[in-house]
């Protein structure tokens, strides 16, 4: 804790190994057997709608929270040889060396999620949604390969996404597997992200309270940001006050995500966001800047960064400055 | 074996826990957890896409499966008070009384293959894809609910089948959940369903192989059918030798199933169907009956009947009565 936290320096890191867990694991040659290979066409639209874009958010708060609760018990990890030879047969490193066994598991939880919000993106995009042409600054995949490809491509890397955390191997323990689904399926279904976009596409044009806001995005943003932090978490090992913490510093985040989302609709350009600005405020979508104005809604992503660093300084964890960080850049962000 | 096997009366006990059981899990109770719950307009048109409706062939092959590996197996099973308690719990019953923790396993796999299906019906109807506006004698979701809460729908039937597979209770053991897990995101995605369909999707008006046509519906109808019958397998104890039999069986009819499929499309009309007839040949889609001729490809239905029949007599297990019915059911039904 008394070393300076060279965010920079550790997300460049990070980064590294989720765009290349992403690029191994979103191809063909990695389907799941020999027999079975995913049609190239179908494949192309999924790397499209995943690879070379996004900040890389839930994956980072996967890392960032595994981190956090490895920090003292990942020292004292040596792999052995057996460990060596199956991260070189999965051809995955970490930081340039062979990884350890827990590392491959948060990187395979950090992909996967990664793969649910880029098909949630690619859903959202579609014409009969949100009708949005562009997407981290490229047409987006309809406009690309059209609508029947991203409606099955967006389907693909749902079903990819639990592939993903079901390896047939033994560098991840079955209890683990079963957890990190349990939490990816609770979060991005009826009662999480899909829920949350029912809901918002109902209230298009209605008043909603602040109360029926904030449910609306802690299912829509907030459910698949705060899974992110429990699974995360869900690799390492914890007890239960500690969870009960990163499941407050998830919430508070995932919510001043979504604040910090509608101030930027009305103060980025288009350029800037990578996606087309102002568009909440022409489809009347109700947001915070609409409910409280830009001040409040400004002073609630501070408050809720508060929220979130308190529950982190009672979480128990040793070194939490990775999710520090990442709460700070959440609200800080300007796109 | 030597008693007459009668599969109607075995059919009316499983479907009717099969609807209880997607009664039950697809329904805003059924929610992850208390605080959050799934908005009731996304949750009536999942309801509508999945209840009162289809031959609920997927569960019933999970269900047979399981019942052929447990044969011997199950009479053993004394549920204690726990297990009762627990039942009563989770309110599945099968066949009035308190369940079995085994069946339980099954029957939630049974009806995570059945959301996966219905999903994927829901989506394929879709202007976008099919345009259907008629399926199982009512109208499409989309017809129904409008185009977008059609994709949330089945987007979200999606997560709940891995939902339903990852139970954060007891009654199914880890191993057996990541297992499931496995079976059915490898047969939904990209190498499975999924990627069938977008062959199917870019071949229309193209001219097949047998051996194209074979890989495509192999993908986009057979992997689920035989996923369904190793889902089965995977409730209860089997060898290896065991489960390359189910393996062989569960191709045979899944090709089958396709190849009556295409026979039914130009041999029976809308009403019997409940969906529109004729469509393959309007479409100018590659099908069985376009590549071999009408009679030819109903004695390659009858072939394959006769694989899977193989099949299950070399799988070593004593009861495979179901099954077999089943086989029999998939060749010879009208709709």
């Amino acid at each position: 804790m008394s070393h300076l936290f060279d965010l920079n320096a550790w997300m460049a890191r990070q980064l590294d190994a989720v765009e290349r867990g992403l690029d191994r694991w979103v191809s063909v040659d990695a389907s799941a057997d020999l027999d079975h290979h995913a049609p190239a066409e179908l494949m192309a639209a999924m790397r499209y709608a995943v690879l070379d874009g996004g900040k890389r958010l839930r994956p980072l708060l996967v890392l960032a929270a595994f981190e956090a609760v490895s920090a003292g018990v990942r020292s004292s990890f040596v792999p052995n040889q057996k460990d060596f030879d199956e991260a070189a047969r999965r051809g995955v490193m970490l930081e340039g060396a062979p990884a350890a066994k827990a590392d491959l598991a948060a990187l395979r939880a950090a992909c996967a999620v990664e793969l649910i919000h880029a098909y949630s993106l690619v859903h959202d995009d579609m014409p009969c949604m949100d009708n949005d042409v562009l997407r981290r600054g490229k047409p987006t995949v309809h406009v690309q390969f059209g609508q029947a490809s991203a409606l099955l491509a967006g389907d693909a890397l749902q079903a990819l996404a639990f592939e993903l955390l079901t390896p047939d191997d033994h560098v991840m323990p079955a209890w683990q597997q079963a957890r990190l689904c349990r939490l990816l399926a609770r979060a991005a279904g009826c009662a999480g992200m899909a829920g949350g976009q029912a809901i918002d596409l109902a209230s298009v044009g209605l008043h909603l309270t602040e109360a029926q806001l904030r449910e609306m995005h802690r299912l829509k943003t907030g459910a698949l940001l705060q899974a992110s932090v429990m699974m995360g978490a869900a690799c390492g090992q914890t007890g239960a006050a500690t969870l009960a913490a990163l499941q407050d510093y998830g919430a508070a985040i995932g919510l001043a995500f979504q604040v910090v989302d509608d101030i930027l609709d009305v103060t980025a350009d288009s350029a800037t966001l990578g996606k087309t600005a102002g568009k909440d405020a022409d489809q009347s979508k109700p947001t915070y800047v609409s409910l409280m104005g830009l001040e409040n809604a400004n002073a609630f992503a501070q408050e809720l960064q508060c929220q979130a660093l308190t529950a982190l300084a009672r979480s128990g964890l040793v070194d939490t400055r990775a999710l520090q960080a990442l709460a700070a850049m959440v609200v800080r962000r300007s796109k």
